[in-house]
């Protein structure tokens, strides 16, 4: 895949020197040194990514929801009918939804791309028409995605990340949708970390004890029948899917090439992140972990990518709901490097340490 | 004190209605039940404090920084010279601070109040000239306040409050500054929990072990002393001050009587919430805990209020830094109940539990 391949050479570490110039700027900043705790580090990763000190401030944001459907709904995995994720992807259009609101609370666009919804979608302003199947199989009764497939799919998401940075986003927001979602996210959190699917299959928008050990097995028998190697992420990507999961790996990848910030919503994020950083290690680099969700494989997610979380309130929606509640914390990592004064400059007396 | 007795009689708990009505709507709002975590009980909080749902959303809001030197500065209990708040004051009133940056990046106004400072500040626009004193007292060598002063910078605190909720302000933010504000604040906390000095005095703006050690020391020595009957807050705020503390006291008093919210930064202002709450427990209905602080006596202190912090990012700069980085958090918890469509609205399929 040429597109993949240019993608992938494109993406590189952060620029240290930057790194150094946010760290030293940092510490003669009007404050205790370290006082700023974790968000220390975001804004020297800012600077770092952007390759400047001070970086620009991240925004315009865009979150971009990637909807699809999964095949292995039919195993039972969620008390919700698959035709939800339709009608929700009506709702984002029609900004009723909760991301729709907190987009509007901080200042972002919304776009929803169909890359995947079992059923036929109208025109409409806001959503990109990326359909790359109409679902994926059931991952129990034989690989999810073609190889093809998964290719289209990541390809999808580089080229909206692509076209939203040229469009003038300079933080891009990963969203989305998709009925058995949480499903897909546990095979593919256990297929890259090695991890048991009693531990990383969590309760999703919330069922039963029944219904959440029946998911336990659906991962469990999927990863027995596949065998995942986290070494062939396009692989992994094929046998569990979603479609969705490949076109946010690529949206990551995307950003990462552009070099602009991309804040991780939940556990849906996490799991294509997985992929992304599989495909091409330093795309880290991009990645902000804008939550932590109550899905347990969310927590092993983030631990497996290095990531802290901004925000940690229980939440366990998606959408990109999470991911947008932090969104400001990274804008004013940004702005401090920016705005604050130096204890020379206002005339501060520093301790001297 | 008759202000003090005519706010204490204005404070009233949540509006219970609001509350249920807010609860009944987020339960028909297109999103799993319970979905938004803590974040549902912040939107029942707002809405039950302003006896409607929706509440307003929180904004224009403004951070008021209160500030004032402490006499226990004496003690060596910090690296900093006591003429670094007269400094940051300035800072401040330049626009060059954190708290400036943040509040610019958040939309939120920044008030300066001299309640105490040690100096003589030179009148500018943000500055209040409110100082009470220069300064409190060493705490080791008798009260910190003297009752009437208690009184004033109470007064101060719910004027300030008031008057920034007439002029237009429905969101009020805690700030503050204050070199070796943190010994009062672990002294004031130990009085009001009960808690060891051991365990409730910190590194403040990191400070070095023998520092460290002399702190709690001196906040032993402090409460000995002074034998504090947490009963009788206003003699707490007499015997460790700070100006500062009292001032915030009031200002969550008046904050709760004009019935908006208040957002806590750090453990100065738990200290002075704890205060507040023993003058008028409902006044806990207007507290949000902005974020938690490294500090070890701001767990127990949000413990001990029964308050669930925000952000927590290992910040330890005072301010009113943590409580900005929380402002949009708050603004999106009372956005959510305004634009989210319900299930029935928006023809999404409720799963029906």
């Amino acid at each position: 895949m040429e597109l993949l391949d240019e993608v992938r050479a494109g993406i590189r570490p952060l620029d240290a020197a930057a790194v150094a110039a946010a760290r030293a700027r940092l510490d003669l900043m009007t404050k205790p040194r370290g006082s700023l705790g974790t968000l220390e580090d975001l804004s020297a990763q800012l600077a770092g990514l952007a390759g400047e000190c001070p970086p620009p401030v991240p925004g315009p944001a865009t979150v971009a929801v990637f909807a699809a459907d999964h095949g292995v709904h039919a195993r039972g995995v969620t008390p919700w009918p698959q035709e939800v994720t339709a009608q929700m992807v009506a709702n984002f259009l029609a900004g009723g939804a909760v991301v729709n609101a907190f987009a509007a609370q901080a200042g972002a666009d919304v776009v929803v791309i169909d890359v995947g919804v079992a059923a036929d979608l109208p025109p409409a302003p806001g959503l990109l028409a990326r359909k790359v199947a109409r679902g994926t199989a059931d991952f129990l009764a034989g690989p999810a995605l073609a190889p093809g497939q998964v290719e289209e799919a990541l390809a999808t998401g580089i080229g909206v990340a692509r076209d939203l940075v040229a469009a003038g986003s300079n933080c891009l927001i990963t969203g989305d949708m998709g009925i058995a979602n949480t499903t897909a996210s546990a095979a593919l959190v256990c297929a890259f970390t090695g991890r048991d699917p009693a531990e990383m299959t969590g309760r999703g928008t919330g069922i039963d004890d029944s219904t959440h050990a029946r998911k336990i097995e659906v991962v469990r028998a999927g990863l027995d029948r596949h065998q995942p190697d986290p070494a062939d992420p396009a692989a992994v990507l094929a046998a569990f899917g979603g479609l969705e999961h490949a076109a946010l790996a690529g949206f990551i990848l995307g950003a990462a090439e552009q070099r602009v910030p991309v804040i991780l919503d939940g556990v849906i994020a996490g799991a294509a992140a997985l992929a992304a950083v599989a495909l091409a290690p330093d795309a880290v680099a991009a990645c902000i972990a804008g939550h932590r969700s109550v899905e347990p494989g969310h927590a092993a997610t983030l631990g497996a990518l290095g990531l802290h979380p901004l925000v940690d309130l229980g939440l366990r929606l998606g959408e990109g709901t999470g991911a947008l509640l932090a969104l400001p914390i990274v804008q004013s990592a940004a702005r401090a490097l920016h705005d604050v004064a130096t204890f020379d400059s206002a005339g501060v007396t520093d301790k001297g340490e």
